[in-house]
């Protein structure tokens, strides 16, 4: 059976609850939008896309629960339902794009008892359009890379974040994996959180690659060793220069490869590009609680209150990156022009 | 009271139990040498200096418990002593050598009635030495470091790990708080067994000087953030070109160190230099098991099976590093010259 990370079954949605794996493959049957959104908001959905479609799905159910007869009526209701979407996780930006998306359709459709159906079917496109998205952006990158060799990674990159049949970076290896190219995998356990082990591992013995996990400090030393030949990670957000935020950990990724001679590949959707933003120094970093630093699981590693760095993200300056796979094509240096006009 | 790892008290030794760190500073008594070779077995005891020191201890105590009235029969026990404490940890250089040289006490002791006295006081001397060593170790690294700045370092090499009085990549830190100079410690928590979060962040509570924990793959993220002056880390075996062993991430934050153009500098005592190897390529990484890997002080991270790459240790050429400081003074590349005349 595929992963079915976010499903829709025509009047309620499942979903993998991630916090469970890699212990258990549990899914939740949903029928209430306020469940749906304390899905998210407790990080049993995670990853930018996923979130998106999860958010859509969650508008659809609550359309369901609307009993007003007036237009007026109707979309009131429909904005609670929207307001309290968009405050689950007030960060995400595909989330809030999803809930703009599904509004517009219930303005624009006269009927007030067509509104639900309408929206509902824009909810299952969203997941639909992301899906052929991730599967062109895996074929791009699945083309790029050797047909034998050993790919490292960090953090969860796969289906698991995008709920779209295909991951970004793991999608790319995966499909890759599928045309019959030999790769395996090395995966940064990515902590504090451990979505490499957690998440990617599972995932890898899921779809049956070949995976090994590592330390995160482990990476330059397998480096040497000659085990490495291409690293790929997925991005947050992508400024017009190319300069790409991802979970922390992957811009040390990028300096390593570069000291090593790999190539370092970034693989995310056109989505996460923001022309808005000049270069990376613009993008901040949010700084978390230093407990997720001094402990794993509850389980205490550090003396009680010692301080600790606890940034989220970090940035990788574009110099690093050999290229950018989207669903459009794989973008090359200078990432200015490819990104700005969103093609090869 | 200072941090007494390893201590004698006349008649028994008293060692600080590392396994409980940083949960709880428990010091136990020992006064049976197989209770000794236990704690070194356990890694309750850890750190080859310290590692030496309780060997010797161990064979004062076992001294302590020889009956025998010939001195045949003496030695013949004595040794039984020393086999079973060079089975506690086989591959610990500064064991096998403490034991030698206080074998060599109990040979050269005419007076039988004598032997356990001299041994006793040869295994202080293995500690006292020890103690004069890394104090003029942490006095010349103290002069390199800064007025004023912060320093990252990786694992435990602090007095935890020498239980002489001062710690080597530590030790050096402190000393030069201890002189007025006003820096701060990052310290990646040094995944898979957390040595960093478990002992240097404890020694640095302990010792009253600033620190803030990062986990590995944060290291590159601090660098370029303009936090790190200079990184300073401890060594487990050094070749004769400078090629540095220590545990595995070192070579990393070396390579990272040099990209962001900041000096790397180990501190390890002239007794970690290996004359008789060339190269660090002539260095064999010890693989310890996957499950220190795919799991988080006995927590599981990864799926239960998922394999994984654990190297031990790490070889960072010579090249990367800025100098090596030894009791002797800091040596400077070309190293082979200052490491093979053991001075400046």
């Amino acid at each position: 059976m595929a992963i079915e990370v976010v499903k829709w079954h025509g009047d309620r949605a499942t979903i993998l609850d991630q916090t469970r794996l890699p212990d258990a493959e549990e899914y939740l049957e949903i029928n209430d939008y306020r469940v749906m959104i304390e899905a998210i908001r407790e990080l049993k959905v995670r990853g930018a896309p996923a979130i998106g479609i999860a958010a859509g799905y969650a508008l659809a159910l609550g359309a369901q629960q609307i009993r007003e007869t007036t237009q007026d009526g109707y979309l009131r209701a429909l904005d609670e339902v929207i307001a309290a979407v968009n405050a689950s996780r007030p960060t995400a930006v595909n989330l809030v794009a999803a809930t703009a998306k599904l509004r517009q359709v219930a303005l624009t459709t006269p009927e007030i008892s067509a509104i639900t159906g309408a929206l509902t079917r824009a909810a299952v496109a969203i997941q639909e359009d992301e899906t052929v998205a991730m599967s062109a952006l895996a074929n791009h990158g699945a083309a790029l890379l050797p047909d034998a060799g050993s790919v490292l990674t960090i953090f969860n990159s796969g289906v698991l974040a995008t709920a779209a049949g295909y991951g970004t970076a793991l999608g790319v290896i995966v499909r890759a994996v599928a045309l019959g190219k030999r790769l395996s995998v090395i995966a940064c356990e990515t902590r504090p959180l451990l979505q490499g082990a957690r998440l990617t591992a599972w995932e890898l013995a899921r779809e049956g690659v070949p995976g090994r996990l590592i330390t995160d400090g482990m990476a330059a030393t397998v480096m040497a060793q000659g085990e490495v030949d291409l690293v790929i990670t997925g991005a947050d957000r992508i400024a017009r220069n190319g300069d790409s935020a991802n979970k922390v950990g992957t811009y040390g990724l990028a300096v390593l490869a570069h000291a090593h001679g790999i190539p370092f590949y970034v693989a995310a959707p056109l989505t996460t590009v923001d022309l808005d933003i000049a270069s990376g120094a613009e993008i901040p970093i949010e700084q978390r609680d230093a407990s997720e630093v001094t402990q794993f699981r509850g389980v205490a590693s550090a003396p009680p209150g010692f301080p600790a760095i606890n940034p989220a993200f970090d940035v990788t300056p574009a110099r690093y990156i050999a290229a950018i796979i989207t669903e459009r094509g794989v973008i090359r240096p200078p990432f200015e022009e490819g990104l700005s006009s969103g093609r090869q």
